[in-house]
């Protein structure tokens, strides 16, 4: 038998045997621009609305993960659970705090304000006490949140529950949400789902992009499984994991979202990551005829970079596609389309970011720059 | 958001994202003296006393686990949560029993009575009513557990908390469990914590090895991975899933552990698992000289087979330690030591299969017989 | 040190250390239609032509992958090892024979006619002497084949480095062949290449489907990594894995192409394929009201199916997209669109089976009947 | 077809079907005292003596395991493809070393001298001219590598086939050798055997310990597969990757040991591997009563570690077992064995690593300081 007390220290015992779930993953994305890269989850459920996991379990978990910092954000007004579990706002957030404390992981209290649409589901985090939420009144809620010091994004949107049609919808509660100066961002990707629209009120009413797992059973989460993709994670961009600089960030909307091998986010952060994360280790090409050339890009970081070749360099090939896998270098190949050509050039080599979107349907592009020189092949 | 009844429904949609925990698995261990083979676990906790999971999470795992039937027993005696959550000793079962109806996998109601030792911890299956068993008096219980038709089995006699040498000791108070009729079996593996005076007490006392989970988190089960144990898992060999056949099974001690790539139980089953498991493709060999012959080994089953060479077979080299993967095809090489032999002679080759233990320290014994013909080698 | 003689010995020794070799894989597809499931790849180089590998190795690769039988296909006309390699193009096969055969793998002699288009190359398989291919004239060299009782199939028809657009074209050359009745088959997949216009000639001209390798270095062959596809495999329905009866199954067109998650070929064949594969566990559904009702869906293969709902059915949801996962159980959800329906009827549930082609761009239909009885939900 | 000068670029193309052999390792090993860990494996083979596979394959397969220097050592009295390939003991070097350079890789131009007990398999590398080596005095060929510049180690002194009870012997050939002033170093491990002796031999004479793979067939090394060795590894502690620096740090016996889990060299570079990898997070503990407190271990390299506690910490309970997995964070958690205690110490608990073995049978010590102060608890 082993007591719940114990639970955790028992697991280093028999750590070999079964899944280590004491161990945690380094994430290896790169800070940018002075401020640390925190991996945050700021939507996710425990049995105290209709979670199948204890509080402390979510704590384990994310701490695993590599997370820095987790929102508990349980139903107010969904409580399947209430036959046998007596509703309690505070109770998961008191549960697992110094677990988390013990940890060095930050444990933001939250709830969801789970109304029907408009204005649909709220997350409101940093707040104080939710046993103060139980209100009618959707408005006097969001009113008691700010109160609280607490601020508030608008959740999963296009959830085809509330909008079978898949399209997200911005109603006129939105705006008054807004005007409270609380609203801070939407979900962009809840689970698994992306929201286009959502994505385009984010850029156009400056609002943070949020990527969160709203998960409900464990998180089974795999880091070396090729094509296991992990959580939807929000990247945020803090001086440190403090609750206060969090949310000094979010209200400053220093966030990207990583998920399915996807970065969503303005430009300016999506081209810090990239130029931190890939390293290139030639630039200049010296050739003779149609001799191929190699050379190598790293990737420092645990994103998987989708290059497309999108400038026609005349004479040249270089790769078309190029998918840099994680913390690997990867060996390219370029060489001239003949043999007797003369080229003394600089040029810039652009490829479109696949995988990072800076808007909807709208890609970074980056450029790598080589010296050329080629000599003709004398026969 | 993903409301709890959609849960698994949704899990359809993403699958293809996430561990698609909608898949289950298939158990490949061979049905074997008329018996149907299935794969048990009879204790594990929920929320309901120091578990960390939902009870139809329980079921949700052990079916995508390959299981067959699995028992709630959450304590009697230890309710850490009941702060949070009122003591209801038969909700994980009612909670959870429509669901395990749908899958097809067989619950069982159950409770551990958790006492200090002796008589230390007991778990009793096939209860009707877990608040009906709350008095001061263990014996009362176990009264009550048989008025019940419920039959009762002894964990983890060795636990360290109990036993701080580690060492499982039979008190007169298991004496006057034995004379009820309703002991039928010693957790031989709790968790990864093999006994071994529990496994010689099984013998002795003609009681059912069991090796159960004991779990309290959520259980990770990799199949597929290399040297990740999946839980213990109480093979039970019963006409069908229905609870009635799996008790008559217990009752008639027919049960064999699997756990850690290791097999234990009585020489009969595990006999016929090894024969129904492994073929080989050649009971022939004919050679000259020192002529290299090559015969294969199948396992047509997911236990790894792990041999050790014990007869010394004069002039020819038989390999002297073979493991067998599972699902796999071994091929293996045999050779006479020297060129000029003249050998025709019927033997028996045979190997000690480490990984099966039909008492402590005592392995099963099996048998390969080969014809062999050699012809010396003519310069 | 480790002579050769010993390799394959000794990676017995070191089996757990490295990725032991000497172990196959069991390839697990169906038999059909009274044949086995040969599983066959008849296109690979070693160093006798400009592969990366001594050709015992080749065998045992293929021994491990699982493979019934292979043909070793070196270039007969280009031979960029020669400086340190003397051409001789039985060598490969003289090398390999003995250890194919103990190993029970059906070794074939081959050799690439290596041309420009047209012809193109071509594989010749069941020759007899290689060094008798060495001719100016192609048609002279197939005239050669056809007289040692070789049988011919036209290799990577599309192969860009013939075919700059991608496009295979059909010469005069090609009816010549055809018309010398040893021209049994066409490569529509060599490597990870598909070519949809040699896929239509192989129904429109009778001739086999063939999916090859092509491999020239080491082939990394790895069944248990998810979304790790292996080799392009020629699924051969043959009496046996004798060197008669395939090609005996080759000339009467018995082939099925299996690759990157696909089947390609007959309609005859790939039905038997999956309804040798794909059980049901249920044939009626009986609910009251929207209550959700399960069935589950055993995969008994290795392969992969992927399906997609093509019929409405009025008043019941059923999954549109269903992935069935190698060797595993599914289970699926079913419910009534309203909770006052009354229904009693026996329907069939048509799905379009999104990896299996019997033409270009025409997949195979399948379909699940069941009996409905729906009560309306009384309130 | 692949024509093999566009294996390699092909192989871009095809990369996220199969293997993706583009791709290079970095194995994360932290350079040390001011030189950098070069990854080293001086002893495999091609299809130019026994091996199975042709020189380019060496490279590719070295450059995408991270390594940054192999030699070729094929052997000169062994020739057993001969009857196929003529010998030519240059010819490995040569087909290769355009393809080294081109990846960064410094290849190493070597043979092995194949000659029975004693001396056995001789290694000499950093040769100018194989051909010149072929001799029948086994000392004349030592003198002419001496000539060429070339050093010389040992090969598995203990190998069965030379030493049938496995145990290596140092015979007056030896003492010879040494003479000479160009036998640097012994093959401690050879592919997967451990030599004893030979190690003991290594402190003794002062030579360097070396690890080879001894490779014939392809290498298939996984790195992110759990329990899947990496072949034998010498680092090599050098100013740079160049052939000059790499023979200095040789000569100057800078090595250690890298395989199965395993460090072995001299106190010094081990102790200098163990600080740059591992840090811990927290030096001082202040608890009250039998409080559980946390501390984490982070592990920045490919290696793992594991640690048996060797001091008594009285009343305090230190984790007996420490296993570090590579690249993670480990959680450890301590607390008192009373509630009553008042500590205020600076203590050093010292741990032996048991994977580091700095002489036969002799592990590192490393030691943790902590500051501990403890108050008890009032009831």
């Amino acid at each position: 038998m082993k007591l719940k007390k114990l639970l955790f220290f028992n697991l280093l015992i028999i750590s070999t045997l079964i899944a280590q779930p004491q161990f945690r993953n380094k994430i290896n994305i790169p800070n940018i621009l002075g401020y640390k890269t925190l991996k945050c989850d700021f939507h996710m459920h425990t049995v105290f609305s209709d979670g199948d996991v204890w509080p402390t379990y979510r704590v384990e978990e994310a701490w695993r993960d590599g997370l820095d910092a987790i929102a508990f954000t349980d139903h107010l007004e969904y409580q399947p659970h209430k036959d046998y579990i007596p509703s309690n706002f505070n109770a998961a957030y008191n549960i697992a705090k110094n677990f988390a404390d013990e940890l060095g992981l930050t444990l933001i209290k939250g709830a969801e304000i789970t109304r029907k649409m408009p204005p649909g589901h709220l997350n409101a985090i940093f707040i104080k006490d939710g046993n103060e939420l139980i209100k009618d009144d959707w408005k006097a809620v969001v009113e008691e949140v700010k109160k609280q010091g607490g601020i508030i994004f608008w959740n999963h949107p296009s959830w085809i529950s509330q909008q079978p049609d898949g399209i997200a919808k911005w109603y006129k509660e939105h705006d008054w949400l807004l005007q409270t100066g609380i609203l801070f961002g939407l979900e962009v990707y809840n689970a698994n789902v992306y929201s286009k629209e959502t994505h385009q009120w984010c850029i156009d009413k400056k609002l943070a992009v949020l990527g969160n797992s709203d998960v409900h059973g464990p998180l089974y989460f795999e880091w070396a499984a090729e094509n296991v993709a992990h959580r939807p994670i929000t990247l945020v961009f803090a001086k440190d994991s403090r609750e206060e600089s969090i949310k000094e960030a979010l209200l400053n909307r220093r966030t990207v979202i990583w998920y399915n091998h996807q970065l969503i986010g303005s430009e300016k952060f999506l081209k810090a990551l990239f130029d931190s994360s890939i390293s290139i280790n030639k630039k200049s090409i010296n050739a003779i005829g149609r001799e191929t050339k190699n050379f190598q890009i790293t990737n420092n970081s645990d994103v998987e970079f989708d290059l497309k070749l999108i400038t026609d360099i005349p004479n040249i090939q270089f790769p078309k596609e190029i998918k840099i896998l994680p913390n690997k270098i990867l060996n390219l190949q370029i060489r001239t389309t003949k043999d007797d050509l003369k080229i003394k050039d600089k040029i810039e080599v652009k490829y479109l970011v696949k995988n990072m979107l800076t808007e909807p349907d709208k890609n970074l592009i980056i450029s790598f720059p080589f010296e050329i020189e080629i000599e003709p092949k004398l026969r």
